[in-house]
């Protein structure tokens, strides 16, 4: 373990994929670990890049990539696959896509299946991001498939969120989930040479000019593509600078991080709850007599759960100071 | 108060409408109602009945309510309508429903609209089914739109549940949500004098063969009608006696009644957590000051967790015993 983390301190790709294999794999260094990386967090930018399947996120991402490399900022991408079934497919999806950075040392890609519930997906995506930001990353790209509520969640990480649309079939804005459109901070027409780019960019405007939540910033639209020499890219890295810099201007930035960091202490200590909760529902003893009596309807479940909690919390392990 | 549940427990249908309201409305007296009666619930029998709007599923209670009547069982009736904008859609709703069981002192109709959140409304649903177990009522049927997640969540509270399907358009197995095909217990094939009727139950059955949950109870299918004198509501009233025989032969029936008991008092001691660390988090004082810490990553999240639990535990109302 301490070996791994002077390698990982150290900056060794290898070290941070098993790192990052530690969190995923919820193996029991994981909480030393994200207890030790914690303090060196906060300095990477988080990017989420969302849209359809086909939408061309991949290849967009890649491009975006390449042009951020230009000034030698250090990109960590992780690429979530809910709706593959085959976590096989991600790790061949990673191999494949290493390949077009693979001689750039800045750049380190990890994809993620499904092996979890959908639910626990959020959760460990938040971890190994903050892996990845420990490490040293400028810039850490989340690309994930904009189809359900996991997604959204996954993308409430991102400090800016660009959405990928694509011209024609069944991409309309009518067909997108609401909620999608709505975290946009920055949309992308991606494969904007094909017919119909023009028109969807039209509908993308007309909805916006309807919300009202964006007095303060109105998502940018920028046509993209990347095809042969790509197009666009340099626009839309402009725009999510842009973005950057009014959420820091305006203090979101600041004022984000500090709710997350308020929330994610908050899942920690309903977790932490939860267990010790379940720690006595598990075994026999006082409490389970109680459920029991609750059952039988001898006791109503408000005076059961007073005691309960009672009961945890003199029988937990924090010392109350006694005069 | 005093004066109100004595009322209530003299059997006042005035009565048990003023306490159904001061649990709805959340007034400060629910809390000690609830705990009131709570040991005398357990003896009413719990019917849900759901389907799309539109398939006649309120004539359909309203008919299983008279045929239930020849045995002078009494029945509640709790009508959830979440799609419904207008809470006064449902009073009027109520109004109309009251007039065919007006002189009929043995039935009482209550319906709910959604004032708070869905996601409060099973909890509220779950609250009044409480107190019309514990008024005395024998049969508790609860109606609602089968359309989303708070529908399903209602529809766990049934101890037997009818899915109500008619034939013709739209109403296609296909196109319902197969959350509500699998909770269903019993088929209804409601306006069964339209054509169709037979196509649809033999797509239910069809359904049936491919699902091998139901090797112990394949749900049957009756077809029902409540034109003119009706068709079908004594077989339907049969099936529903049936299922409940089976749930108590098997044990399900008290398994599942002693699972609800656990799961309630859970979610009170997790509220009553909630409570607890909610009125920490919003004042000034060391657990504010280790949140800010946290933000400014000072401290890790999972260190700083575990000393506001610390705190929580240490500053709580429940007095540890010393030497």
């Amino acid at each position: 373990m301490k070996e791994l983390m002077n390698r990982f301190w150290a900056g060794e790709h290898r070290a941070l994929a098993r790192v990052i294999s530690t969190v995923e794999n919820e193996l029991p260094e994981k909480d030393e670990i994200l207890k030790e990386i914690y303090t060196k967090t906060g300095g990477a930018y988080i990017l989420g890049v969302t849209g359809s399947p086909g939408a061309g996120k991949s290849s967009l991402v890649d491009s975006l990539v390449k042009e951020i490399r230009k000034s030698k900022e250090l990109v960590g991408i992780v690429a979530v696959d809910p709706t593959s079934p085959f976590t096989g497919g991600a790790i061949l999806g990673d191999r494949i896509r290493m390949n077009t950075h693979a001689l750039d040392q800045g750049v380190f890609i990890r994809s993620m299946g499904t092996r979890g519930s959908l639910g626990g997906l959020a959760k460990t995506t938040k971890e190994v991001v903050k892996v990845m930001d420990a490490f040293g990353m400028d810039w850490i790209i989340i690309e994930t498939v904009g189809v359900g509520q996991a997604e959204l969640d996954i993308m409430y990480i991102a400090d800016s969120t660009i959405v990928v649309l694509t011209p024609g079939a069944g991409d309309s804005i009518q067909t997108m989930k609401a909620g999608i459109m709505e975290i946009a901070d920055i949309f992308a027409i991606n494969k904007c040479d094909l017919p119909g780019a023009d028109s969807i960019e039209m509908e993308v405007q007309l909805m916006l000019n309807f919300r009202d939540d964006h007095i303060k910033w109105r998502p940018p639209v920028v046509k993209t593509s990347t095809y042969n020499a790509g197009q666009g890219i340099g626009e839309l890295l402009d725009a999510v600078k842009k973005h950057r810099s009014y959420l820091s201007e305006k203090g979101i930035f600041l004022k984000k991080r500090q709710e997350r960091a308020s929330n994610e202490v908050l899942d920690i200590i309903n977790y932490q709850w939860d267990r010790l909760v379940r720690q006595h529902l598990g075994k026999p003893g006082p409490v389970s007599e109680m459920l029991a009596k609750v059952s039988a309807r001898e006791v109503d479940p408000y005076t059961a759960s007073s005691m309960i909690v009672k009961q945890i919390i003199e029988g937990a392990d924090f010392q109350k100071n006694c005069p």
